[in-house]
This record gives C-alpha cells, sequence and structure tokens, in this order.
C-alpha cells in the first residue's frame, strides 16, 4: 500500500498526537485490580469528522448499536470506553451504552450523540453502568495532552502491552499528525474491523474520504491479522479528524494528498494491528507472510491468513519446528486460485532466509540454518505462487500452552 | 439421518466383520517404534464395488491420485496403508505409492489397479519405499479374519487408541454387515473426506449407489467434525463391498433396502467420527454440537460447525469454564439465515442439562450445576435457532495443553 517516496515521521503521544484532542483513563472498579484503568475518554476541543468500520459478528456488542447511530452524521467529539465488560448479549445493553454516552456527554456539555461508545471484556454479564457514571466526573477532569498512555491502558484486557503509534507527515506543505491506540489479544479473526482501535488525526479531510480510507486501509491491516480465529462481537475501528492540521480539505480520491493520508493511516493501522498479533494471547513469536504471485488479490489474501491462521502452523512456529508441509496443508486448502507445483515458500528472519519448497516440494534446505531461523521472536513466511503479480501480507502469532491457560480459566 | 425403526446390532472384528475380509498389519520401520505396526491390508476373496470420497485440499498426497485412478471402475479388491510418512510433496510420490499397489499385487496375484493405497504421517519426507516392499510378504502371510486389530493400529499417527466399529443389520431378510477402522487424532477438519476410514461390507449394492451412499453419509460424519481446522492433504474414507450377504442387489436409491443401507453406514462412519474427535490431538472432551430450529439445513451445519471449531470455546470447555458468551460469539460469525434474538442455548452431559441463553440473552441458571455438568467428558452443548425445522450435528474436543505440545515438536 506505501509508494516508495512516501515519508513519515514517528513521534510520540498515540492518540494525543494530533492537534486539538486530549485523553484520560481511570479505574471505575469493572476490573479487580484497582491499579489497571478501566475506563478512557478521547476528547476533540472541536467537532471532528468521524469514520468507523464495525465487527461482521451477527452478534454485535449493545455500543455497536448505539455508535452506528451516533455516526450517522459522520461527526463525533468524544469516545467513551470501558473494559472488563463486553456489554453484550445483555436485555437492557443498549440502553446502558446510551447512558454512558449521556454521562460523559453532560461532563463535557456536548450532545449524547456526539459521543463513540465501545466496550470490551466478557459477554453476557450485566454492565454494573453506576461504576461508570460514578467515575465518569474524573475521567472528564483528568483529560490533558499527556493522557494517551492513560486511555491506552484502560482498554486492554489480556494485552500484556498497551499499543500507541503515531506519525507525523507532510501534505500539501503542511504536517498532519495521525496517531491511534488500540487493544487485541484474544478473540482476533477480523472480518471489516477488529476488537478495538482508536485514532485521531487533524488532517482536514471529507467525512466521505475518511469512511473510504478507514475501510480500505483496515482491509489490509486489522483485517489481515489472526490470533486464534475467532471475530469477537466488539471489534470497532474509529478515526476522529479534527481538521486543525489547516490543511486544503482532502475532497478528491484521486488527489495526490488523499493518498499521503491513506498512506498515513496505513503505516499507523497496520503497526497497530502488528503489536496486536504480537502480543496474542500467549503468544511468543509474530509471524507475518507475505504472498505474492499471485492471480488475484484476493487469492493472496486467503493464502495469507489461511497459513497464520492454521493452529498447525502457529503450534510449529512455537516450538520452532521447522514442519514445512503444514504450511503446504494450510495453503492447499486456502480459497482462491492457484497451481500448487509453482508454489516456493521461504523462511527467514533476522538470521537468514532459507527457501524449503520449490515447485511443491521439499527443497534441499540447510536444517541447523533453519532451526537458527526459527529461535527469533520474528518470523517471515513468504510464499511466492507463481502466477501473477498481486500479493498480500497477513500477520498472526504461534500458538502456545499459555493461550489455552488463559482461555481456560479467563470467566472463572 | 436415521428412522425410529431403524434397528441394528453392534458386533466385534472391525474391517474383518463383513463376509470375505480379511486383515493384516505389520511393522515395516516407518515409525521408530518397533512395537508399533505401521502397514495394514485389508484384502477381499472377491473382486468388491468400491467407492471413495478425497481431501479436497488442492495439496493432495500421493496415493490419493493413485487410488482415483484405481477407483475409475468402482473396483478393488484390497487396501494397502502406512503410517509415519504421508507421501505428500515429494517429487517421487505416485511412482512411489504406485510401486506399493504393484508390490502387494504380486503378492496377492491379483491386479495393481485393484488396490487402494492411503499413507499418513508427516508431509515433505521421501518415502523409504524399500521398507514397504521388503515387508510385503509379511504382510500377506499375516492375513486373518482376527486381523483387524493388527490393520486398525497399523494406521494410527498421533491417536491414542485404536478405531473400530462394526454392526450387522438385515436386509430384505439377509443379515448385512458393515465394518469400519478410522484414524484421526491431528489436522482433522474434513471437508468431503476425512484422514483415514475404511469400511468393509458384504452387501450387494450397485456402485453408483454405494458412491452416492458414501458422498451422503460422510457430508453427515466425518464432514461434520474437527479437531483443529487443518483439513489435511490425505483425507480418503473407502468402502469395498462384497455382496456376499447374498441380498438381493441394492440397485434403487428409493428402496427401503438402499436406505437401510444408508443408515446403516451412517451408524458406523457417525461412531467412527465421533471416535475420532474424541481421541483428538490432546483432547479431554468430546463435545456434541446439535442445532435445531434452523431455515435451512446449512445454516444449521455452518452454526454446529463454528461452534466445535472456535478455539475460545474449546479451550473454555478444557477449563470446565461456563463462558456461554463464546459460543453466542461463534453463532454469530458463523454463515447461514438466522436471528439471533430467537437463539437458545443448553449445555448438558449426563450430570444434567441447563439452559444458558434464551432470546439471544443470558438465561437465569444454576453456576453450581452448569459447572458440575462441564466436569463430565462428554459435553453437549444444544443450539436451537428457534426458526426452523433444519437440523445438524457435529462432533469435536477441547483445545488442551497436550495439544500444543504433541504439535510443537511433531517433527523432531
Amino acid at each position: 500500500m506505501l509508494t516508495k517516496d512516501f515519508n513519515y515521521t514517528v513521534i510520540p503521544n498515540g492518540v494525543c498526537a494530533a492537534q486539538g484532542f486530549v485523553a484520560s483513563g481511570v479505574h471505575c472498579g469493572l476490573r479487580k485490580n484497582k491499579n489497571r484503568p478501566d475506563l478512557a475518554l478521547i476528547y476533540s476541543e472541536t467537532m471532528c469528522q468521524a469514520a468507523a468500520v464495525y465487527t461482521q459478528n451477527r452478534v454485535k456488542g449493545a455500543p455497536i448499536y448505539v455508535t452506528q447511530r451516533h455516526l450517522a452524521n459522520q461527526q463525533a467529539q468524544a469516545i467513551i470506553i470501558n473494559s472488563g465488560n463486553a456489554n453484550t448479549c445483555n436485555p437492557d445493553g443498549e440502553e446502558k451504552a446510551q447512558i454512558m454516552c449521556q454521562t460523559i456527554a453532560d461532563q463535557l456539555a456536548i450532545a449524547a450523540s456526539d459521543v463513540v461508545v465501545a466496550s470490551t471484556g466478557i459477554i453476557g454479564e450485566s454492565l454494573p453502568i453506576e461504576l461508570i457514571v460514578d467515575a465518569a466526573p474524573a475521567l472528564k477532569n483528568q483529560l490533558s495532552r499527556e493522557g494517551n498512555d492513560q486511555a491506552a491502558a484502560a482498554i486492554l484486557t489480556t494485552d500484556t502491552c498497551q499499543k500507541e503509534y503515531a506519525i507525523s507527515l507532510e501534505i500539501a506543505g503542511k504536517t498532519v499528525n495521525i496517531g491511534g491506540i488500540s487493544k487485541g489479544s484474544g478473540m482476533i479473526h477480523p472480518n471489516m474491523a477488529t476488537m478495538l482501535c482508536f485514532v485521531t488525526t487533524d488532517a482536514a479531510i471529507e467525512s466521505t474520504l475518511l469512511q473510504q480510507a478507514v475501510r480500505d486501509v483496515t482491509d489490509e491491516t486489522f483485517n489481515m491479522i489472526s490470533v486464534d480465529g475467532d471475530t469477537s462481537t466488539n471489534d470497532m475501528v474509529t478515526v476522529l479528524a479534527s481538521s486543525l492540521a489547516d490543511n486544503t480539505l482532502i475532497s478528491d480520491s484521486n488527489s495526490a494528498e488523499y493518498q499521503s493520508f491513506v498512506q498515513g493511516l496505513y503505516v499507523v493501522l497496520m503497526q497497530l494491528s502488528r503489536k496486536i498479533a504480537q502480543d496474542g494471547e500467549g503468544a511468543s513469536k509474530l509471524l507475518e507472510c507475505q504472498v505474492t504471485g499471485a492471480k488475484e488479490k484476493s487469492t493472496a489474501r486467503f493464502v495469507a491468513k489461511s497459513i497464520i491462521t492454521s493452529s498447525l502452523v502457529k503450534s510449529a512456529m512455537f516450538g520452532q519446528d521447522p514442519n514445512w508441509g503444514r504450511i503446504l496443508c494450510a495453503i492447499g486448502y486456502s480459497d482462491g486460485d492457484f497451481a500448487i507445483e509453482n508454489v516456493q515458500v521461504d523462511l527467514a528472519s533476522t538470521k537468514g532466509r532459507e527457501t524449503v519448497c520449490l515447485n511443491g516440494s521439499r527443497a534441499d534446505f540447510d536444517v541447523k540454518k533453519l532451526e537458527s531461523i526459527l529461535t527469533e521472536d520474528e518470523i517471515f513466511i513468504y510464499v511466492d505462487l507463481g502466477q501473477g503479480e498481486a500479493k498480500a501480507t497477513a500477520w498472526g502469532c504461534d500458538l502456545t500452552y499459555d493461550y489455552v491457560k488463559i482461555n481456560a480459566d479467563y470467566h472463572t
């Protein structure tokens, strides 16, 4: 998705990097551990253009429905998020999601319909809304330009680390900032959107183009990661654009300015996607699968996702086992148009690169070198289908004892 | 698939239960453990009608291609199977699979084209064909009416137990026997056929009807189990019918006789499917998911398979964790036509049954009773979609530390 001449600078402050945004995170009591914040707020001083993509799971969390209604006019000014409870499969879920919006809107003196709401945590437990109502004043009072870390921490569940990324880029002579936070860990197999990701930017961009950019970039980033094949009920990617960068309004999808913005958004969402895959539940390794040489883009996507989703490939990577036959097996059962006798597979890491399969059969590889390659924390799987020009990249993680451990006793 | 008046008797001797069949199993050296047989033979004294279904993986083991050619005339008299090596992704694979057929055909004084060949084990390692050639005389000499156990043992890989099942039923006044062996364990997510299953019967049935029966029954049995979501390269279900039961030839798919045969085949394949799910790699529990009330059969199938394939549901069952929200999540991301607000979910075992979800929301259930239900080795998940009459059943197993352990070091 990136052109060779695309330049950007990595900057600090995550979701507060763009002009006009403040954030906060507090402990309201939804999580038992008092040292972990569980309620986050992102606020823009000015009204923003807003765009979002949501889970395609037919079971949707109540906050998804409320947010969809609030973003019907493609504008928003605040985002409130809780962890510890997904507010999903509850008869009073939408009512409580609406109370979350109204409560924080009252604090901020804005309209409830300009608030985006998201929840993550266990499904099917009633949301103790009074905890959120009681914490709303503190959440508002702690808003600051440095609140991004607290907000990033407050949206986590079984994640082991915060996930933030921000960049600045130049669009027609003006500096534009784009920054985001996300959470992932388990139930990660996004379809259209993933878990939770909140992005802010000071770019001036028309809301319809913002929506198009979010959809296209999500397809290449969050929709190309998998931790466990389970598509969550509460996935959401939301972008707020404040226009404070003072760039000429981006209003043409064929313009160089729009292409720059899309590439900037790609960098941020791709980095946040990788962080989610790397911090998948129990994961010890990040897997990046690059598929090239496909006749169709869809084939490249199917093959890349099939490989990083395979339990057998994931287990082999955990065991640092060069069992490349499982990669061939996962290619074979993926959808799409390819001829297995044209397939080449390479495995690589910072320790080097080895071709393990040529023309669909075993290549003459150095087993010792291969084993050494697999000891690293980031493993690259290169698949050349040898039939065309289309390509795709997907990210995943290994399957470990800890994944099972985490998910065998999440509830209790 | 079973009518209420269908009667059958469970009998011993697995693949040797039907008249005319003998079997054997020997250790030829493909597996390191000398106490484990790794080469099996099933032989019919008379020429049989033969039918098979195969994996839909685009990467197919060499034996699949050879068997497809040999069964083009819908006749066969012997089946040779090795474990320890899948003979897949090898440039000389088909040549060696053909040598396996020729070698045993010479011993049996039959044509190589009347031999079915199958292999299971690691992908992409050259098959040491000389071990099989050397063992062929012993394999033939040990053929006996009691050889079914040895044959059942010789086809196993990481399976922890042999999988055999046989029944007798009456068709138009004659006793017909149907018996089979199978192996499973890992890389189990069949699509059209599964891993390896070999069935013998003495029924007299036209080969086209035999093929139809195998396809239809496989769709309801092996194609409804999943251990790890990975569809193997070597899946195959083969049925040989010797005609020695002396029943009037079954030649009409609308006849009561054909329906009886299909139901008998269903019982055998369903029991073998359950055994594979129960003995999934590392599994401690069998999961049976019965979906009812669907508008379309396809919806019932999608929902049942989605639930028993979910890593999060499987981990929760291992942890005996009544986290029913994960079942709702897996229903939600499955394909098919349903309304989540009509859904009811019950969990059951020999300890009782509890409704955990009513109308898509949490039901008022007894947590202590539910926890007790989940301590059993066979867990039943009942899903009523509340919208129609179609139904489907799927089988799976829990996801345990041992699955990861087994697959992290299978190769080395």
